[in-house]
């Protein structure tokens, strides 16, 4: 690992003129989920989480500075974004302008590889991928500290696709500025721990409650909400011992728990948030049968149907098949560790 | 209401020989959960809850004393009973001897007419039904307070379905004979409120794990149980004033979202319980789209797959072809306010 705080994805082998850069960002699977938040509008996490940046569904955004017009533009997938997307993003750029001393419009042009929004992870390549290419666009020299402080106000989960394999996010304490200083992800280095992420795509349809407002209903409306986020903290303790075992079935055991905690703490919010559909919970029935017959596969499920399926690299095809099996039309993407955010060196000028 | 503390039911109006007696009780379904114990040698229940008994699935239990040869025999069904089935039934009768200060043995005949261990608590009307047939055979006079603590030591649902329509019966507080004398039922009287109560049986096998483990492991290891089970009791008030009222809306959502909370708390469980089966969530959602629709409909499910749709009664017909119409093969059955448990007049000698 390298001991320079600078955030080295930020600094593209070939140089972009600070007019116009462009980022790739992966999604992470939390193994010890976010969910719930101290400060709304900062964007600060209530508990810790824990996860694993996949290599997979990359998302590449370009921020190009000064349009011939002077408002910004936000396309997503080619298409000119709107409403809660387009705003969020124009509150991003506005926070780096803020803090580049720029009041420069720009054009940002984002592809993702997976749906949007469907519990798969977007929002936490996108603002990855965004925070990367903005900073370097706008000409804001961050380390990587910084940079993933910066990234999670776009969305607390952006602030660990910035780094390679296993990240944690420090929830925040306090409020304000000192809130937003406690509040950073930084990497959990486990060079040996190389599992397999076998993602279940139950259903690709955008979710009926965002994450967003989800959280907050549950933060604001489950009684079962702290006691979740206080067992939440012994489930990190207990996960790092088991990553650093290399421990996959430890891992995946903590992981499985956690999550299904998490969703527990949304059906007794009021009105109930389920993201837990049929199909889900069939899927849950075969990462069950699956370790019955002996293969460790443990599931996590995000703000969405879909399910994540973490087992060996040598039992992933084993697992995929079962769980495409599982369920009529699912089909399944296998992952393994992937990188953290960076520029796309020789894109630009 | 009688201000009569004895029994009615245990009255008959053809009086039986002492030595044996028939009783039929009906399920009922907790409208506020019972789950988890205080006491698991005493079933003391750790939260108060509150149930409807139904008029349909009756249990007929004969309690005859003095068999040929000197030991219990246990009919369910009209197959002999074993293992823990029959270990239940005994261990009843041996209290009841205790009390009666009998050393007779019986045989026991059991007879239900919804499917035992599936969640359509067949333990509440069994454990009823054979409390007032085997208090009758054995000669013993108990008020339904006592009856109703009686019955709980056989299940601790089944101290409700000694009572017509609505019951509530008392969590335990402090231990040995105070806690026993501390939990008991009694009826929660709206005789204006007559809602009628959809059973949908999504499946008719008997549960992986008997909802008695279940509690035991949920109050063990769920890191949520104990908030649920402080919301519980917001939600008995709640629920009350809304039944006295009346008002299915305010009754359905408060039974809706505490049955969730301890589903909540069965998924938090180390490792986890979950009843809930793709189908159920299917169910749900059919409920779900029903309310959206305008038609009042609160789902409730028990320790099992099988969902209970709680609706006005001229709602009930639709309610139940809808949900008939959501998942393949599934049936329903349109129970009302049932009848407490009592003795069958003219059956004896």
């Amino acid at each position: 690992m390298s001991t320079d705080h600078r955030v080295e994805q930020a600094r593209p082998s070939v140089p972009v003129s600070g007019r116009h850069a462009t980022a790739v960002a992966h999604p992470n699977i939390a193994l010890i989920k976010y969910w719930g938040k101290l400060d709304e509008q900062l964007v600060i996490p209530l508990v810790d989480s824990l996860s694993m940046t996949l290599d997979v569904f990359p998302t590449t955004t370009t921020v190009r500075l000064g349009p011939a017009i002077g408002t910004d533009t936000v396309t997503l997938n080619g298409m000119p974004a709107a409403g809660e997307q387009r705003r969020r993003v124009i509150a991003f750029l506005d926070l780096v302008r803020e803090r580049a001393g720029s009041t420069e419009a720009a054009d940002v042009e984002t592809r993702n590889s997976v749906p949007t929004g469907a519990g798969l992870a977007s929002s936490a390549s996108g603002f990855a991928a965004l925070a990367v290419a903005a900073a370097a666009a706008y000409g804001l020299d961050l380390d990587r500290t910084e940079m993933s402080r910066l990234a999670r106000r776009g969305s607390a989960s952006a602030s660990r696709s910035l780094f390679d394999g296993f990240a944690i996010c420090h929830a925040g304490r306090g409020s304000g500025d000192a809130a937003d200083l406690s509040s950073y992800a930084e990497p959990v280095t486990v060079p040996e721990f190389d599992p397999a992420m076998v993602v279940a795509m139950v259903d690709r349809a955008p979710k009926a409650v965002s994450s967003r407002a989800a959280m907050r209903r549950t933060v604001e409306t489950s009684p079962l909400y702290p006691a979740w986020a206080e067992s939440s903290r012994a489930d990190l303790a207990e996960i790092r011992i088991a990553l650093e075992r290399g421990d996959l079935e430890a891992v995946g055991e903590v992981a499985e728990r956690n999550c299904l905690g998490m969703h527990a703490t949304m059906l007794a919010a009021r009105p109930a948030v389920r993201y837990l559909s049929a199909a889900t919970l069939t899927v849950l029935d075969a990462v069950s049968d699956l370790r019955k017959s002996g293969v460790p596969a443990y599931a996590t499920i995000d703000a969405g149907p879909n399910v994540k399926i973490l087992c060996h690299r040598t039992d992933a095809a084993h697992v995929a098949e079962t769980i495409r099996g599982s369920v009529p039309g699912l089909s399944t993407v296998t992952a393994g560790r992937g990188p953290g955010a960076r520029l796309r060196p020789g894109v630009g000028e």
